[in-house]
């Protein structure tokens, strides 16, 4: 009995053969092409699919469903994409454009909400029915689970923490509001804290790290140049470090899952992130004596993705 | 088959025994007591129980359980009252010390967790699997219903909307954090805004209202004074309504309910209130062109209490 996971990505297409306990026993992967209409990229997946199964020595009555994470909205109950703007589907039928290569079960969820499905069964969060997690990258993602099931929403367009708003009448965002929490916690956030401050502060050793070039700064150059001490990243990550942990409480103190998982690429910081929100976040957490939330990193990285979209149901 | 709910306040309890259909068959209430230990005052709760059973012509033997909503926090599991500061009460074993005067299942949670699931069932979102309940009073609290069940979080301490920050170092709370939404969007807000104002612009309807005297000024004078194109009145309303918005549309991206339900003092203003807030929530929400939670009026009034504490369970 194993199940295939697709990590539908705006540059990559990954997927894997899963098996029960959430391991990947087989993997393959494609380009995402953005060249070509819908219809022949479901079949260059599908392609991949079969040829991942045959390779792996396996057979497709080994297979009991396959699951798809995208960076968009996916309807559970029909199958459709509602929209996945880094390929440029909008409304598209991908269960019944799939299951004409292959006929199984096929379903369809964010790709945040997925990898926090995961983690919630194979990682960190593993035999707990409520978890939050949040991927912290270039922009902000969530995937909720309560009662041990995926809650993305009644119409699926549910856990965009990332778009909450976080300061009234703050920065704008991408998504045309003001304030939105991806604009504060993410990494884009954190690069842009530092370029600011590097203009008064051209001393910083983040513009040593980054050859003197702002426009090459990344999010690990700002917190490896806080660990060391530098004044300006020390000073980014602590307000970073302040704006998450008001993110982490707003959603314990709303929904209180038994867990709270950090991933992406900023939650790469390690303990350094962790310990820093740990001590955070009781700050501004409403009830300050009972007990409260564990916070985590995740622990299956970017096979997540791929394990995630299996378990789907 | 009959329950019995208690909605336990500050200054009186009332109670009620609710039908299947969330109708209330008998009622009866007495004075809250501070000034006696605890377990006086559940004896004299389970009192008021009996003489109302038996006055409505029931026997013990026709009630299922008793539920009670506090303003506070219920452990769901063990049925203790964690805290509920307006009574002094602090871990408080609830359940044990009622089943000693009568000895049935007996349930306790949140009041406002309590109001959310009685709208739920026989109120304006009966029928609907998921929503949450705001009450727009001197605070604000909210009650979270997914899956056809109250989730009042992993340790019962989650659906406290009213301390999530909207505002990152904004006004401070009486919690003792800064930016909270209580401090934006209850009546407290209503009136401090207004206050603020009529320094300004004593030549407001609102000062006639109070008489002259600010202090006496509450919210519903100050949306009256909207209604009636007063300017100062006209400003704080809109302002107001700008912060629920986000509120609610920080609600929807985040757990994308069926439906949003207002209740508390607040929600009187009707119609008014409603036309504004279903107007400008689309702005905040971040898919625009996506079927989205719609927004209603809570129909149970103050009795949503009673109700909802009784199909507790």
């Amino acid at each position: 009995m194993y199940r295939i996971g697709l990590d539908i990505g705006g540059t990559g297409i990954q997927m894997g053969i899963v098996n029960e306990k959430g391991q990947i026993l087989a993997r393959s992967g494609i380009e995402t092409r953005l060249d070509i209409p819908f219809s022949e990229q479901v079949a260059l997946m599908a392609d991949c699919c079969k040829n991942m199964i045959k390779e792996g020595g396996y057979s497709l009555l080994d297979i009991v469903s396959i699951g798809a994470g995208v960076p968009g909205i996916g309807n559970q109950k029909t199958g459709e994409v509602v929209f996945c703007t880094n390929l440029g589907w909008h409304h598209v039928p991908f269960r019944e454009e799939f299951r004409k290569h292959i006929d199984k079960p096929v379903f369809v969820d964010n790709d945040a909400t997925v990898a926090g499905l995961a983690e919630s069964v194979a990682g960190v969060s593993a035999g707990t029915a409520s978890s939050v997690f949040i991927t912290l990258g270039t922009g902000i993602g969530s995937g909720i689970v309560i009662g041990g099931r995926v809650w993305s929403g009644f119409h699926g367009t549910g856990s965009e923490l990332g778009h909450m708003i976080l300061e009234t009448d703050g920065i704008l965002c991408t998504c045309g509001n003001h304030g939105c929490v991806e604009r504060y916690c993410s990494a884009t956030a954190i690069i842009r804290m530092a370029r600011d401050l590097l203009q008064r502060h051209p001393e910083s050793m983040i513009l040593d790290m980054c050859g003197g070039d702002p426009s090459k700064i990344n999010a690990r150059m700002v917190i490896d140049a806080s660990r060391e001490g530098d004044p300006v990243g020390e000073k980014v990550f602590r307000r970073f470090i302040r704006y998450l942990s008001q993110t982490i409480a707003n959603v314990m103190n709303f929904l209180d899952p038994e867990v709270v998982v950090l991933g992406g690429g900023v939650s790469r910081a390690g303990s350094y992130l962790l310990d820093a929100v740990r001590t955070t976040v009781p700050d501004y957490i409403l009830y300050k004596d009972l007990p409260m939330s564990r916070i985590e990193l995740a622990k299956l990285g970017p096979d997540a993705g791929i394990i995630g979209a299996a378990m789907l149901s």
